[in-house]
């Protein structure tokens, strides 16, 4: 065989579901690259005879390759910061005195409609490196923090521009209707309709998004609005998911599933109608424990009943300046597993396999199979549950991007 | 003036009490290091001349300075890992199955045993690594994971070596008393008798502890024992501190505190009783967010009534294999505020001025002030309370420790 690369001496944690093991596991295995994507995996005794003095042969010492990890929901392009908010709030500032102030999310609306493309980039490409060192190689970047036509767009372009100039994959969603600006406070259908007839076109136009996000909730954007911004962003043909169920369970699961979502997001309220229809629609459900953390939710996602329905579960960071400023997938494998109780198994297919069909890319990323692109990580680990057990002392060892050695 | 190197255009955390400041903040300010000491400290426009052409000139760029962190428990010398044990429980293993599998403590008893100290070295010195990046210049570490003579001193000589080797300070604590081990599980005052006449006498002779704790627990030891081993340490000029009241209240914290202990560590069931002894004795009460967040715990340590008796307040990881496998200060600094409320000057106190008195060291580090050790940290931040508001993007810019300026 010809092969650009290979890798002998590792385990493999493949998440491939067609594997009887868990996590897919191959140990004693090998791998082999071709043109940046999986040439060959299996275990080390069943591998072909290629030309041992013309390939690369990079050795694992025994340690673990798993997928590199996808963060499939994260806000990270953002000006400003809200540590003074947070800071009034420990100081026992009630929501009105942070409001006076100008806090809360609108503070970071304005600083982002005031900063520049390359401000949000550096800011941005900080953030993005910080995950790349922990093994990601695929993120999700949302816009939402400009409520603005102009602003929602610079955000996407800052997102797209990250993933063209860095080794990470971006993929972006565009969530214009994330919450109601100021400058619509009383009149939100209207938004909704600078939305749908004036941002959308121009964000297709441009080609600036993946995907269309909304954030249904009683303090944001009701069903009805909802469905609207969904309906006219499947019409063009984008993938759509949802912020759905966080605070209250007002169906906008269950719509979302209808129309073929690729996610719903956050759940903490679904109950089993909403589960049941996710599944039945082949919905993934987007857990975000950092969240959680962050806001001191005791309501958890009905992790039981997803697991019942067979459910894709994802474990995201949701990193973002209000409610989970936590900028770690790695944290995030610990945190589903502490506090939603996830089993280090599915937080790991959460961040890979699963995060992979969430943001449609099931066919290239997410497992270690023959054709996926070749983006994984080598892991100083002894077994795969240790990625979700301990926290602190980076593990990555090597990240390869499309079957290139990172260097990081 | 004749300086080694002198910091302009930053911001000072000083975290000095007799600042009446948050933080004992003075902004636009300069430093001046001599001989590894703060030579000068204070608002730039008081600073002294100096020599320009001969002196080194750092400038922080408008950003933050504050002292070097101090993680002032943990446990990061250890063999092995508990990811297996964490993974069954996630499976639906109970306690007794775990037990069974040779989990637990003894796990790690086993393993430390086992391992040489090249093996303790190298792994303790990756986690060191880790806190060193993340803006830690010194560090308490304990024994604890031997339960026999030769393991325990083993395990104090990995942690003195470390300090040599490396640029972190560290101050070690012998905790033989830290669990009965198996061979003495039906007499405990036989375990207490070798901690007392084998262990510490040796401990001693070699130099190889700056303090000595007691983990008093119901399922750990009684009152009577842990005075006995305090009392011991005392008479032999050693400080004292105490694993106490995590689980419930019997009194330890107060005993502990009587007999001068520098800290009382966990201390979530401590009552008002037991803070009014830690108060008048100068005790510091050592909260450890990262075990609170990972044994799931509910019972908050009494904030509100160490704030009232004026009690210092400490911050620390607990970095170890079974309750708190986070190896990160900077973390901790989020968990105390999100779990425990603390503000944010309270944390970063936690992790410098007080860590500093809790390990009896508050002449030297943990204060940007005039004679101190020149252990501090130039922080990509706009506040100090980004410090513990974000998480995951390291800020730190520079290490200085002793003068120098670390290079890691
Ligand atoms: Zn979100
Ligand atoms: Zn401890």
């Amino acid at each position: 065989m010809s092969w650009d690369q290979v890798w002998l001496d590792i385990n493999i944690a493949t998440m491939d579901t067609d594997l009887s093991t868990a996590y897919g596991a191959i140990t004693d295995a090998a791998l082999a690259v071709k043109d940046g994507k999986i040439a060959w995996v299996g275990p080390r005794a069943q591998l072909p005879e290629f030309d041992v003095l013309s390939t690369p042969v990079y050795r694992g010492k025994g340690k673990w390759l798993t997928p590199g990890l996808i963060d499939a929901h994260t806000h990270l392009v953002f000006a400003g910061n809200r540590a003074n908010e947070f800071e009034m709030r420990l100081n026992g500032a009630s929501y009105e005195d942070i409001a006076r102030a100008g806090g809360g999310i609108i503070s970071t609306v304005k600083a982002c409609r005031e900063a520049d493309e390359a401000e949000l980039f550096e800011s941005a490409r900080k953030r993005l490196n910080a995950l790349g060192k922990e093994g990601v190689t695929t993120v999700e970047i949302k816009s939402g923090y400009g409520l603005d036509t102009d602003t929602e767009l610079k955000m996407l372009r800052v997102a797209r521009e990250l993933g063209k100039h860095h080794h990470v994959d971006v993929q972006t969603t565009f969530l214009g209707a994330h919450a109601i600006p100021p400058e619509y406070k009383d009149n939100a259908d209207a938004y909704v309709d600078l939305v749908i007839n004036d941002m959308l076109p121009k964000v297709i136009e441009q080609d600036l998004a993946d995907a269309v996000d909304v954030f249904c909730e009683g303090i944001a954007f009701d069903l009805a609005q909802t469905e609207k911004v969904l309906t006219a962003a499947k019409q063009a043909g984008l993938k759509i998911k949802l912020h759905a169920e966080q605070l209250s369970n007002i169906g906008g699961s269950e719509m979302a599933a209808k129309l073929g979502a690729k996610s719903v997001d956050h759940i903490e309220y679904l109950d089993e109608q909403g589960v049941k229809a996710i599944s039945d629609n082949g919905t993934c459900a987007v857990l975000l424990p950092g969240a959680f953390y962050f806001l001191r939710e005791t309501k958890l996602p009905p992790i039981e009943l997803l697991r019942q329905h067979k459910v894709p579960m994802v474990v995201a960071s949701d990193f973002n300046p209000g409610s989970s400023p936590l900028c770690s997938t790695q944290l995030m494998l610990n945190m589903a597993c502490t506090l939603f109780r996830l089993t280090p198994e599915e937080a790991l297919a959460g961040v890979t396999v699963n995060a992979a069909k969430a943001l449609g890319l099931e066919d290239k990323v997410g497992q270690l199979k023959l054709g996926m692109q070749a983006d994984f990580c080598l892991w100083d680990i002894d077994s795969p549950a240790e990625l979700a057990y301990s926290f602190g002392v980076n593990p990555c060892i090597n990240v390869v991007k499309n079957g290139q050695l990172v260097h990081q």
